[in-house]
């Protein structure tokens, strides 16, 4: 049976309401526990969480873990989550938002899991806090030992270990720690935990209704990620105490425990695995641990870091010494988990209204001293980046599909909600916007609608593409191709691939190759706009080939060969578009 | 998509060790709380719960359900759980032994779902506590609108309604009232509980890995029961507002709501319906409760009540009074649900060991008093039951998938393990034992492996079975149209259930009816159990065209009609295998 073929069912109104109607729910159900700070209607706070003086805690990331991350939030734990769109980071405003609402003066850590979308965002989030006056320290969680060997272990995945460094971090900054104890404790907890799981079925995204990834009726993956990233080993289903034994050795393969070594264990579920399998994968794990004389501190069994509907489960250890034994034992109170009694609130406390300077950039441009030679005008260059939106809209399954098979299956989902805000803002946009002006409010429309990686990523290349034009009114043939060429450096400025990794900028490299090389060559503006798209074309074909290197679909390797990369893919769907646009109205 | 095509996946080893090996994960996790106590294995007791002078709160059920019900025990609600095979009634002696673990002089409450089967076992082990001088009162939940009308509220089934009920009586409990008291704050919180869910997904036995009912990839069934009982419609599936309209309309039409009122909401996950989907039905319902000035007091949204894999939910409101609040905000602590400070323990609590006169009933037989006519000599006859026994584990999955169509999907899975344990009394038998010491022997047996409806009722047929031949050695001709007589009248004598009704008495009666005339005519032996068999045959097809009126299959009603009753057909799979061992043994 072929997992694509079926359709999922998932009680929901509009895809597109799903995050804020979940988390009106959320805010529905623990009134006492959780509120909704700033305008971005996406970061989730502690009622009696911030207080002066306390170092504020940030977690988030993308939704569709649930109760990761949001329910994490509260008294003893995180002061304030991020809650990106399904399986997406948060943007760099959302995350700035929660930090601001943490932020009790002392500083803030921001906590999350170690993938690319969420580190561009939270880090961009990280610059915005400091220019704010908020000092914000980060910690990606690197517990999936499936993920990369231990040498490169910075390079691993952040999974249900992200509970243990919470719940960690939370206790320091609740016990009044400093900013730099805070950041050591979350750190050591880190250091300290190794996660290593197991999927059985695939989730499907809202927008999609599709599984996300292909798995046989007899078949599990050894490894993988929690949105359905490749693993070690694909294999027919074991017996719970095999498949135990294979989580547990590669976890003590790497964690020293002995006689009287301490231990905390999470056992946890993917979604659909029932929690009667869940205590038989437990049984086993404590006879594990017995065997070798390890001491189990406690244990948690259940959901608490799930990949929506998704069947398979997450055996998780936490190392522990005398401080994080203290740590993991201080009380909290979220919606996912409470520890000991309830602490009430800190006598005294104060929460003081901050004001934060927006320093707002001046943006105010001579129109006179811009350059007016070429066809495409603003309006133009606004018909092609509609053409652009629509193309995306059109094409997102597929896009979606590519995505699939090497990846997480949400880019073209992914790419629809960045274009369908940009559109959004550049229908109320005014009607004398330069093309560098249309440019920045694309990036910011992107970045704010879109986590993944996908949204710094083009947020960078409007933002460049734009500059690059910014002594411009309207565009010729080599003003074209410098926009194209600025489109790929803003890119490479955010992204930190190569050529050759398997990604987009192996289509916006030949690209703007192309353009450039035809406006050399005396092409006229569409004569460059259809090199860059065949350059783009031609581009994405060739990572067909190309084994990744980068990103979610890494870990496939030799795998990857022999499917399109869905970003470089989508570079083309939209040069293509443009250039279809640019065609018609000249 | 034919579900029944597919099989599905679970984590587990041998499916016959996977409820001892559930428990064992369980009390591995939370060894803080949970305890075994009695030789069943099957009693889960509360570490600080049951002391002297307490009312003793006992609760079971099925597993497959997890958390409930053994999630439940902990000090402040339940002092022990039975629990049962998957989708099966614990037996009476489980559900007696945890009501001893429970006992503090005080009398216990016995709380479970009201199924045929819980009711059948909770029966039999409150006659047995009130023996041992436990005064045990029992209260069925009754909280799903969708299995019945108001005006049969009595008929109703128990589903996740049941959250509110133990945590009302385990309160009152713990509150030191008496166990007048306990049975009314529990028959209070039943009555003010009404509860309405949806399933989308099957789920699937673990004997099986069949999907227990079969449902379109784009289908859902309003009212469906937390087994896959027949609900009260099948549609597409709707978007979350319109599902949660539906069911909350069905709970306001029943409940008196107005401005001022007070209630407690818990929107239930069936087992794979992703935390996020709940918390948008939860946020629709807090919706409708607002718009009628409604006060909602406390909301739980999460996995209460499962169907193992099963994707659904549930909506259950509990109407409050001040009483009914006071014991909701009662602290408990269990692997669960925490409420409140966790409760210390009782200063100078005390739990006196007690000892129980298990009243060892004489069984003496003088075998020189003994008819010794007749063929079937004790060891054709324990032949015989071998067969029996053989041909159901051969035709199990046949049975199994004859009550997929009509009930929960699991007769044949039943059957088997009773009569495997039946096999293994056979085993370890005395050569010498009679033909009614043997059928003593398979009462107990069967009882104790089985719940379900079948294990009372098949325990009932062999003891009065073999009660109706104690006055022989071997049996003749009449003797063997006693003993399936016998077995009739011990059904009879237990169910309730009346000729017509589709159950297994419209097997049973028509072969003991031909097995009378064959015997009364001059047939043998050989030819009163061929009468028998061909009698329940001919019974079991004629259910084909009855409509259900009893157990879980009586909501399907017309729907019900076209499918043999697995009951009737396991009667006559029954009979040809012994009448053919019979055959062969002559």
């Amino acid at each position: 049976m072929n997992a694509m073929d079926h359709s999922t069912k998932k009680l929901m109104n509009a895809p597109e309401d799903i995050i804020p109607e979940m988390i009106e729910g959320m805010l529905a159900a623990h009134p006492d526990m959780l509120k909704l700070e700033g305008e971005s209607g996406r970061a989730v706070v502690a009622v009696d969480g911030p207080r002066d003086g306390k170092v504020g805690i940030v977690i988030g990331g993308g939704s569709g873990h649930e109760p990761a991350f949001a329910g994490y939030v509260g008294r003893g734990l995180a002061d304030a989550a991020a809650v990106g769109n399904v399986f997406a980071s948060p943007s760099p405003e959302q995350v700035k938002q929660a930090a601001m609402a943490a932020d009790g003066g002392a500083g803030v850590v921001l906590l999350y899991g170690n993938y690319t979308g969420d580190v561009l965002n939270f880090d961009m989030a990280a610059e915005e806090c400091a220019e704010l006056g908020i000092e914000a320290r980060s910690v990606q969680v690197i517990d999936d030992v499936a993920s990369a060997p231990k040498e490169r272990a910075h390079e691993r995945r952040g999974i249900a270990g992200d509970f243990f460094v919470f719940k960690i971090a939370g206790a320091a900054a609740d016990l009044g720690r400093s900013l730099d104890e805070v950041e050591d404790a979350a750190k050591r907890a880190n250091a300290a935990t190794l996660s290593m799981g197991v999927a059985v079925s695939a989730c499907s995204m809202p927008q999609t209704l599709k599984p996300n990834f292909e798995i046989g009726p007899d078949e599990m993956e050894i490894g993988m990620g929690i949105h359905g990233e490749p693993g070690m080993r694909r294999a027919k289903i074991d017996t719970a105490d095999n498949v135990t034994d294979e989580l547990m050795s590669l976890i003590l393969g790497e964690m020293e425990l002995g006689e009287g070594s301490e231990v905390a264990v999470l056992v946890n579920g993917l979604g659909s695995t029932a929690l009667m399998e869940l205590y038989l994968i437990n049984r086993r794990v404590a006879k594990i641990l017995g065997e070798k004389g390890v001491k189990i501190h406690h244990t948690w069994v259940g959901e608490y870091c799930t990949s929506m509907e998704m069947a398979g489960a997450s055996v998780t250890l936490l190392k522990l010494d005398d401080d994080l034994k203290l740590l993991l034992d201080h009380p909290c109170r979220t919606p996912a988990l409470t520890v000991g009694t309830a602490p009430a609130p800190v006598e005294g406390a104060v929460r003081t209204k901050r004001n934060y300077d927006s320093a707002s950039r001046a943006d105010n441009i001579d129109r006179d001293t811009l350059a007016t030679d070429g066809p495409v005008t603003p309006e133009v260059f606004r018909k092609m980046m509609y053409a652009a939106g629509a193309a995306i809209a059109r094409d997102r399954d597929m896009l979606s599909e590519l995505d699939g098979v090497i990846g997480d299956g949400d880019h073209g989902v992914t790419m629809d909600i960045g274009w369908t805000a940009v559109i959004k803002a550049l229908d109320v946009a005014p009607g004398d916007d330069t093309i560098s002006q249309t440019c920045t409010k694309m990036a910011k429309a992107f970045l704010d609608a879109v986590g993944a990686s996908s949204g710094p990523l083009y947020a960078g290349a409007f933002n460049t593409g734009g500059k690059a034009v910014n002594d411009r009114l309207n565009l010729d043939a080599k003003a074209a191709a410098a926009w194209v060429e600025g489109m790929l450096k803003g890119i490479l400025g955010r992204g930190g691939a190569n050529p050759g990794d398997k990604t987009m900028i192996d289509a916006w490299m030949p690209a703007a190759e192309a353009a450039k090389a035809a406006a050399a060559g005396g092409a006229d503006v569409l004569g460059v706009m259809q090199a860059a798209t065949d350059g783009a074309r031609e581009g994405a074909q060739a990572t067909k080939d190309m084994e990744s290197r980068r990103g979610r679909s890494k870990k496939l390797g030799a795998r990857s060969v022999g499917h399109i990369d869905p970003g470089a893919a989508s570079c083309h769907v939209m040069l293509e578009a443009m250039t279809e646009a640019l065609r018609a109205a000249l």
